[in-house]
Order: C-alpha cells, then structure tokens, then sequence
C-alpha cells in the first residue's frame, strides 16, 4: 500500500519543474512546465507575441528577448541557463534573416527555469485598420425572423386543446404559418402572457424556411418590440461585423476586431498546423474566435444602445477555415487534398450553441461553403456581388493570403481559390506590414529620376508636399503595406527600374544600389533614428510569386470557361478596396481588362452575410447557386502550376495586355535569358 | 455616505434573526429565519415530513413533537418559547380531530429559537411498496432512434461536398432516411470516424417521424452499440420507469421510487396550491421530479449494468399537472376552470432540457393530455389497452386522487375524470395509510358473527391462520390501505353492518360499538401497545363520497354513450391491479358488469409509454386517437352532481346491479328516511 500522505501535499517535485515566466511591457506571468516554448507560454497567457509561420521557426515574427539579473519588482532572479540553449532552428534564422543580438525566437527558446522575457514592439501582433463600413445596398425584407400580433381563441372546458395548440392554429389561420413548434422556456411564460394580453399576444417566429418554425419570444398584447440581427464575416485578420434592426434593414452599427487566432499563426496554413501539432489547438482556436465574435456582438449592441437580447438572428461567413474553426470543428482536413469539408451545406444552429450570449433562442445561419478553399465568404460575395448576372462575364477576386475568385456569366459559374500567401498583407516583405498608421500605401515613381513620393496611412499629404514631416511626426513612417507594396513595385516597372522578368536592373539614380548579388530600390531611408524601407530583389519575387498565383487562378477559370479575356473584374475584401486597379493590373496580379471595368466592391462576403441575415429566399438563392458552380481545385491542377510559371514575368512578357497597353507604356526591356537573377548577376 | 465596512463583516442582527433547527431523528440541521413554519424547514433540509394538505393545517399529516431543554449532543438548548404559539389553526384541528399532548402541527409552529423537532413516524412519507412489472407484451419494434450501417463516398476534389453531406446523401441511398442533420458535436468526431472506419461507419439516427432525423452517434466501420430507451410514469405518488433495449425490445430493468413533490402537497390540487402560493413553488416541484426520473434513469441503468449514455429515447407518461410540472411548467391554470393546458399535444424534447443526463442528444417524447384532467397517462393507457378495439363497450378507468376514466367501442371514445380524492390512498381514513409493509390490505368478515379476518402486506398468512403473530411480528398491524378499506367497508355490507346508505346499523357483536353520536367497527386493537383500527362512520362516508364520485365519471359516460351497462371494465394502475373487483362492485365503485369482465391491467400508463418508446408509429396512433376522443367535463354538468348525489348509496339502493346480484346477495336493510345519520341515531 501507498502512504496517502505522499499526495496530500505540494510536491517539491512538482514546483521544481516547473518555472516563473514574467512578459514585460504587459507583466503578464505564470507558471509553466520546464521545456515550453516562449510562444506557447505567451498564447496561454494571452500575451500579444505575432507569429506567421506557427512556430516553425521561419518568419521570425516571435523574436524576443530574454533578461538577465535579479527583477525585485517581479520577484525573480534570472541566469542564463534559465533559457534553453541556442538551437540549430535559430541557427538557420539567423543565417538566413539575420537576429540582434539579444534576441531569439519565441518558438524555439525554452523555459528552463524562471524569466522575464521582454517583447519588442515590432514583435506584438499591430493595432489595425479595420474597414468596416457597411455598404449602401436595398435589400427586400424577409428576414427569418418576425413579429406577428395576434388574436388566440380562449379555452374551452368541451374542447380542451392546450394555450400553444390555439395560439399555433391561430398563426395558421391568420397569417398561414405552418409546422410551428415552442422551447419549453416560451411554454412557462405562454399562459401569463395570454391571460395578461387578453387573448392577445405578440410573437416573434423564427421561420428560416416556410412550412417550419419556432415561435421564440412572446409578449402580452400588441407590442412593438426591437428585432436584430447580426451579420459577421470572419477574415483570417480581422472580424467584421454590422448590427441590423430585421425589421427596417437600418444599418445601426459596424465595428471590427482583430481575429484573435493570429496569435496561433498568421496566416490559414499555420493555423491547420497549429490544429496538427497541438491535442487541443483546433479548440483553443475555437474558444478564441468565438469569444471574439461574442465580443463584437457587445460592442455592436453597445454602439447601438440596444440589449443583446434584442438579437434574434445572426449570419457568420469565412473562409473553410474561419467557418470550420467557428463552428468547432478541426480544419486538419484542409491542410491536404482532398482538402475535406466536415459540412459544405448551409447550416442552422442555436447561436447559444456557439458561444454567443444573444436572445436565449436566437438562431445562426452559416452560408455554405463552395470548396475546401472557397469558403462562405466567397459564397456571400458571389450573393452580394450576383457576377453572374452583371451582364457578360465578371470575374470575382477575394485577395487574402488565399484568394477565393469566381468567373461568372449567365451560362456559367466557376469557382477556384489559389494561394497567394501573405506577402500581399507584407509579410515576407523586408520592410512589410500590415495596415496600420504609418504604413506606406501609396507610391508614385518619377520614370526619369527614379525619385519616389509616397503617402502615409493616417496622414493627408504626400511626402513631397509641404507639412508631411509635421503631419507624420506622430505615426513616423513605419512600413509598407500591402496597396503600397503593389504600387511601388509597380511604378518601379513603370518607372523601368525592373524589367519584364522582375529584375532590378542599373539606375543612374542613387536609389537603386547594389545589394550583394542583387540590386535593392531605397523607397525611404530616416536612418539612424527611424527605419531604412528599401525593396529588395527577394521582396520583388515573393510579390512576383503571389501576383503570379492569383492570376494564374484566374487565367485558370478562363480556360475552363474558353475565353481570354473578361468584362469586368470585381476586387473583393479589404485589400481589394484599398489596391490600385490600375497597378495590380502593371503587375499582372489580374487580367487585362478595361480599367473602368475594374472596381473594388468592398466587403462583398459582408454585405453577402447581411442579404441572408434580412432575406431567407435568398438563402435558399445562394444555396441552390452554390450546388451548381463548377468547382476547380487548382492544388491538382497539371495547368494552374504551368500558368503559374509563366505568371511569374510581368505584362507584356508572355501574356499581351492590350487594354492596359491602351493607358499606360509598359517599358520594353530587352534581356538574353529568363531567369532574371542570373542574368541580373551578369550585368 | 455609507461606512462600507458595515457590511464587510458578518452582521450580528442576521445572526439573531435566525435559529438552529434539528430535525429527530434524522438529525438534519439548518439555520431558518425566525418565522419559518417548521414544515418549510423540514423541506428545505429534505427531512421526511409528510403533508397532505400543502400546509393549510387540515390533514394533520405534519404533526412534530417539539423538544425542550439542553441538547448536548446537538449543542442547542431549547425553550419553550423558542416556538411560535399554539394558534387558531391548531387549536381547530385539535377540536375536531384531536392532536396528542406535546404534538403541534409543523405547517403552523414557526421558528422563534434554537430548536429540537422530532418527526414521529406516524409524519414521516413511509417507504410505500412500489410496484413496477413490466407487463409481458409483444410490441412490434419500430423505435425513433436505429442504427444504420453505411458505406460513404470519399472526398473527391472535383465535387467537394462535405463529408455529412456524403453521410447523409449514403443514408438517403442505402436507406431511404430524408430530411437528416447532425449536432455540432457529431460533426466534431464525424471525419474522424469516416477515416478511421475505412469510410464504412454506423450511425444511431433518431427520426421521430419519416422525413426528418438527427443523426445522434457515430461509430467508426460496423458496430453493434446497445441503444436503450427509458419508459417512465410519473404518478402523484410513485414514479415507474423501464429500461428497454431499443434493437430487441427487451426489459432489461424496471424499478419506482416515490414522487418527492410529495413533500409538498399529497395530492394534486395541493401541489397546485403550493404552486398557487409560492412564487418559486413550480420552480422547486419541477426540480425535484426531474432530479427524480434522473435517479430513476441512474438506478435502471445501474441494475442492468449498461452506461446511461446508452440511453437515446426516453418517453414520459403523467397526468396532466405531472407533465406539466416535468415540463417545468407551471400547473395553476390546472387548479380551476377552464382548466387550460399549456400545451396538449404531444412533445418532443431533448433529455437533457428535462434535466436527464443520458446520451447527449437523447430524445425525450411526451404523450398527448386527453383534456386538463386526463393526461398523458391515460392518453398511454389507451394506447396500451385500445379499448376501442375489444369487442363491445369497455370501460377504462385508473384510479387515483383524480380518476381518470375511458369509455370506448369502435364507433365512439369518451374520456373524462373524476375527483375521487385522496381517501382510497388510506388519507382521510382514521386508520389509513399507504400501501406499505405492515397495512391491512385484505379482509373478510363473518356474516353471523361479525368476526374479522385479514392479511396484511409482507406477511402471507391471515390473521385468523397459526403463525401469523410470528409472521406479522416485524411489521406490526400498522394501518389500512386502500385495499383493505374497500374490502372491509364491503364486508361490512355483504354482512349486515352497513345499510344501503351506508350507516353503521347496530349489531349484537361487540365489533359494533356506539362511538359518539355514530357507530365505529372495530377491526384489529392491539392496544395498549399497538394501535386500535376502527372503522368510523366518517370513514364510511368518505369512502362512500369518493366511490361516488368514481361511479358518478364512469355512469356520465355510459349516458353521454346513451347506454346503461358495459361489456367490460379495465382497472388500471397500481391501486387497479390490487383491489378486489368483487368488492369494488359491491360499493358500487364500478358500474354493474359480468365479475369476469372486471379485470385489472397493471400499469396500462407504464405499458403504453414502452409501446411508444419502441414503435413510433404507435406514437402517431395515439396521436391521433386523441384527437377524436371526445372530452366530458365532470366539473361543470350538472348531471355529474346528480349522478354523484344518487351514487352516495351503496347498490341497491337507486341503481340496481343485476349481474351482481346473480353472485351475491345484498341484505336488505329497511330504511325509513334518506338521511342515514338521522336514522341510525333513531335506533
């Protein structure tokens, strides 16, 4: 027999292995087991430390640094040995990225004893600009949900049927619902309503298709009462949402959020890896987004000064894995072909059921999603934006770090999603960020001098108008991000600093140098106070390459549809409402098209989730469209690794542009060979 | 402002303003504020305190006897006036029913102090034999929850349906299952499953009806998992339940345990007067009957040695304030006309909204209420009888508190209830008692002598047989049960004790004693040290208004059916399958029929909710069935009064019984007037 005694109290075994960790500037600390990496221990306890990759050791987002010395204020006295070693992961990081001295990768260093791990500001997951403004649209009525007042026949002792059987013939009789049904909760308060309405009563169905419904609030006589609805679009990013009145259509708030899942790992393949290497990731996971949206719903009802109660309806759209990890289900499926859905049709769910703190019965509808990796964003973008019916063929792109994109006309639709990756977001960019003040967005490149000019995110003037040193002194200038990083590439082929192939070839001009084997473009340089933005050759190949998988998507769905070119191009997302048309054009991001035919629709799978959160026939519209688009999945495709080959050059080199020839002059650069590093090497 | 260290600490004046109470001899103690009546505190601690009454000091079921002086054991010294005074109520009852020295009435005696309350055992819920059989009974298998063994499709790129999609399309195919979906925690572990079984899985879906299914569990390739199903009566007293295997229909356990709503009223209007004065009164009645059937469901399953979440279906039976009760709605509509349910139909709910912990998404049906009288349990009585199908008219009648009675042929079916009132359970009976180890439940009376003979529940021999001093030792003679009182009072006319109105007539056998104004018989006196069992003229009458008003339900029937006899009478329930049909005819509880026609069917209600738990489309008959049962309303035809007035005589008074009279002879006893108490104190 044991002694019980031997687990009756603390285990000095126990306490040794395991250590303090103290994150500093937040002061967050626990406790946690000897060998957990950095990262791990900041997600637990919530600490804002980036990551793309997932912990793979690759982005270097998570650098950190670790001190040393004895912290009275927290308590802890720090040796080196507290860190684990140097390994061969951050070997390889700083070979190949290069780290400060004094730093190491949060996903590799582990806790060997007690710390005070400090996270540098560039290594915290950015305060962003989330757009979130609703689009303008008319929708006709009929949301799921809906009020009706009416008059219930009294009991009778010679036919005693109960109070909901009368009340139910009645929503028959006078307004022709069908196949009603009560949760037990609306049974307890049904007598007292009645008796205190007089025999009338208002009730608020739930009826998300005719001949079913539930009768999920009532009220004693003839009320008024508010009816909302949420609609919500969760982005791998960001988490939009609106808060609708179901009964006028009003628009009565819009916010965002940062979708706290990035903390896992940037972008939807770290994310599913995430879900891979860790029991309970795809759970955490779940816990984050739905605790977010829960979040947003507050403030939404906060904005708008209405109860969360008030909520009867709510419409989430995503991606297959925002929309997989929402509704709590593992994505590691769509992590490989054949990248399975657990559903792909539309589903009805209690909204409590997934963590939402609404009207008790509110229901949730999530729209269907299209493929393994067109989700029901791009299902509620097509709803919104109807390509299909917009008159000749209309090609509908979700730029993220996988694009969802549809060609449609009257005849056909077809779906594929390619992936891009997250340099467009600036990532893998040496002077990448995302959309924050300060942020380069906008570039213009003089073709004579190579002199730029740009504009800052937060700032009204160009920095080469007067005032911008003042009106950027707050924000400084930090980064580039995505719309600039797409101009400034751009107007560099343009401008002829980079020829057909990508390739930064010799300027007279100061701003293009060389730079080891490869030539770099000086964008900014506040050196040594404020950073040195430069565009290297890599961070021209990595948009080369993104560029080069969106279109390559696109021109897919063009062979498969038999045609060369489009009427019109539809730029979803935010990115997409942010970019130049004209420059992702230069690039080759899209296919040549008129350039008034080229518009940013805004957050279409917002607008999408906001038409089926106030008209149930358009679900029913969407569902029946989703079953009929032709499904192309591009990872299989012998082709699409072919066009994305040849994508990589920029127009003209292979692929005639002659609508954007007709507005702008592309600079012929003649060169020997194609791989544009060894010739470039050359020269 | 407030100093708020005030209420940082425990207050003195809180301190006074409660007292400690303990309960003898269960020694159950808790604090209560003074005033509490000391039955409120019985039940708050869960001391066995029995009521009758709900707390109107009319029943006399409550009696404590207070304890006074110092208590060491329980560290509390009691004085006398730590007990509120002797009141009007007390003092009322006392006058007319007597109350022993030293005895008060513990819905009247409030807390004033420290006290020490001990429940004599007379006050305490005895433990009643719950009788529980399964009738034997062949029921075609046709459940709501099956299991299906499918092959599904494996993913395919190109036409990327999810993988329930592919489920449920496979379920469709192979077996002709429409209408499916699937909880979020089934989607969960369904990919898993899919890969794990080598897509061939089996499925446990539940279909109420054709066209529409959850799928509740899945197992990876082919399984054979025991799905079982739980058949439950709630009755005002006991609750049965049977644990059944879905797939072969077997009875793999039943059991009963004592409704706790007991503690708050014995019979129904008392739970509904309950409900009527305490505003949490449903709330609490629901509460404990649900924690009930959850028991009940732990100790079927433990019996048969199966894990609760093997249970998928459950089906409950009751009258109408149980099943409104276990529905958690709130009866008091039940207490007065027009008698309206809250909802009559059938209902189909999941198990663990009621509080049942089985499978997670265990389904859980409620018969229809026949009227706001005539529950689910005769709705399931029907069911298990079909009285309309037995050839000529029968008669179905369960007894209770409230009598739920049945006339049926094939052309026609009529229902109505009845309120005979606790007395058959041994309540309002100077010696009565429920049906418990030690009550008289069979007696015999000789007609020369007048001499007694009976038996009593757990002892086999009769009193007047050797041995039975022995046999009856551990029990003792303790009372009589509703059998022995139907018996006795029929003996006592089949031997000349009782006139035709059911007076007390004087006889030579000193069993007949002058006792006041009226005549007792004197049945068993084992005093000074065991009880003397007298049968009062009060206890005649109470019989005599509770038979009339049984007769009086089932005569309105027969003359809304414009008949005057019936081909058959099912007794049904427990008190049914106990009494002796000869002597239930000789009170003229029953119409006049055949004695071999007069049979008893056990739990028809338990049976009926087993034929429901295993053939759904038995659902849907009595569904329907109680649709077309056309409902009488004993509480408002006049003729109803008439009737019950008229059947206050015993037969052959008014009402003559010819196919009694073939097997028995009734003493004809000369009377002068109507009124028997008068005559009998002429004599």
């Amino acid at each position: 027999m044991t002694d019980p005694s031997l687990n009756s109290q603390p285990s000095d075994l126990e306490e040794a292995a395991s250590a303090l960790v103290v994150f500093t500037p937040s002061g967050k600390r626990g406790r946690f087991a000897l060998g957990t990496p950095l990262l791990v221990a900041a997600r637990q306890l919530g600490v804002d430390l980036d990551t793309v990759c997932g912990g793979r050791g690759i982005c270097g987002r998570c650098q950190v640094t670790p001190q040393i010395g004895q912290f009275a204020k927290h308590g802890v006295s720090v040796a080196p040995e507290h860190l684990s070693a140097w390994n061969k992961v951050e070997e390889r990081y700083k070979s190949k990225r290069s780290l400060l001295d004094g730093r190491r990768l949060g996903c590799q260093a582990t806790v060997q004893g007690d710390l005070v791990i400090d996270i540098p500001p560039e290594s915290q997951v950015h305060a962003q600009v989330v757009r979130k403004e609703a689009a303008a649209r008319d929708i006709p009525l009929d949301p799921a949900t809906r009020l009706y007042t009416i008059r219930v026949d009294e009991p009778d002792m010679h036919a005693p049927t109960g109070d909901l059987e009368r009340l139910i013939a009645a929503l028959s009789a006078q307004h022709g619902l069908k196949g009603l049904h009560a949760p037990l909760s609306l049974l307890a308060r049904l007598q007292g309503a009645l008796r205190k309405g007089g025999w009338q009563v208002t009730v608020a169905v739930s009826s998300p298709m005719d001949g079913a419904g539930e009768i999920v609030e009532i009220w004693p006589g003839e009320a008024a009462p508010t009816l909302l609805g949420l609609a919500i679009d969760i982005g791998s990013t960001t988490i939009a949402g609106h808060l609708v009145d179901l009964t006028s259509g009003a628009v009565l708030a819009s916010a965002g959020l940062m979708n706290p899942q990035i903390r896992f790992g940037e972008d939807l393949m770290s994310r599913v890896s995430y879900s891979m290497m860790h029991e309970e990731g795809a759970a955490q996971m779940s816990a984050a987004v739905r605790e977010a949206v829960d979040t947003l719903a507050g403030t939404l009802c906060a904005q708008a000064d209405q109860p969360r109660e008030a909520v009867f309806e709510a419409v989430v759209v995503g991606n297959p894995v925002m929309h997989h990890l929402f509704l709590g289900l593992d994505p590691v499926e769509l992590g490989g072909a054949p990248f399975a859905l657990v559903t792909s049709a539309a589903g009805n769910w209690a909204a409590k059921d997934l963590g939402l703190a609404l009207h008790r019965h509110a229901k949730l509808y999530t729209l269907p999603c299209i493929a393994g990796h067109v989700g029901a964003d791009a299902a509620a973008a097509t709803l919104a934006e109807a390509p299909q019916d917009q008159g000749g063929l209309s090609l509908l792109v979700d730029v993220g770090t996988n694009a969802e994109i549809v060609l449609a006309d009257n005849e056909q639709v077809l779906a594929c999603s390619s992936p891009t990756g997250p340099a467009f977001e600036g990532a893998q960019i040496s002077g990448g960020q995302r959309a924050a003040p300060g942020a380069i967005e906008r570039v213009r490149i003089d073709p004579n001098t190579h002199e730029p000019r740009f504009s800052i995110i937060g700032c009204p003037v160009w920095s080469d108008e007067p005032g911008f040193a003042e009106s950027s002194a707050q924000t400084g200038v930090t980064g580039i991000c995505g719309s600039g990083i797409i101009e400034v590439i751009a107007e560099m082929r343009l401008a002829g600093v980079l020829d057909e192939d990508g390739v930064i070839i010799a300027s007279p001009s100061p701003r293009v140098f060389e730079d080891g084997r490869t030539r770099s473009y000086l964008l900014h340089d506040a050196s040594p106070e404020g950073p040195r933005i430069v565009i290297t050759q890599n961070d021209v190949r990595a948009i080369q390459l993104a560029k080069a998988a969106l279109y390559a998507g696109c021109k897919l769905l063009m062979e498969k549809r038999g045609v060369t070119s489009v009427d019109r191009v539809l730029l979803a997302g935010a990115f997409g409402a942010h970019i130049s048309p004209l420059h992702a054009m230069i690039l080759g991001m899209i296919p040549d098209c008129e350039i008034d035919q080229v518009r940013a629709v805004g957050n279409a799978a917002g607008t999408g989730a906001r038409i089926a959160l106030l008209n149930r026939s358009q679900r029913r519209e969407i569902e029946a469209q989703v079953a009929r688009i032709e499904k192309i999945e591009t990872a299989v495709e012998p082709r699409f690794q072919e066009i994305f080959v040849e994508a990589m050059a920029l127009p003209n080199k292979r692929d005639p542009f002659p609508k954007l020839a007709e507005i702008v002059s592309l600079p012929k650069i003649e060169t020997k060979d194609q791989t544009g590093r060894r010739r470039a090497r050359r020269r």
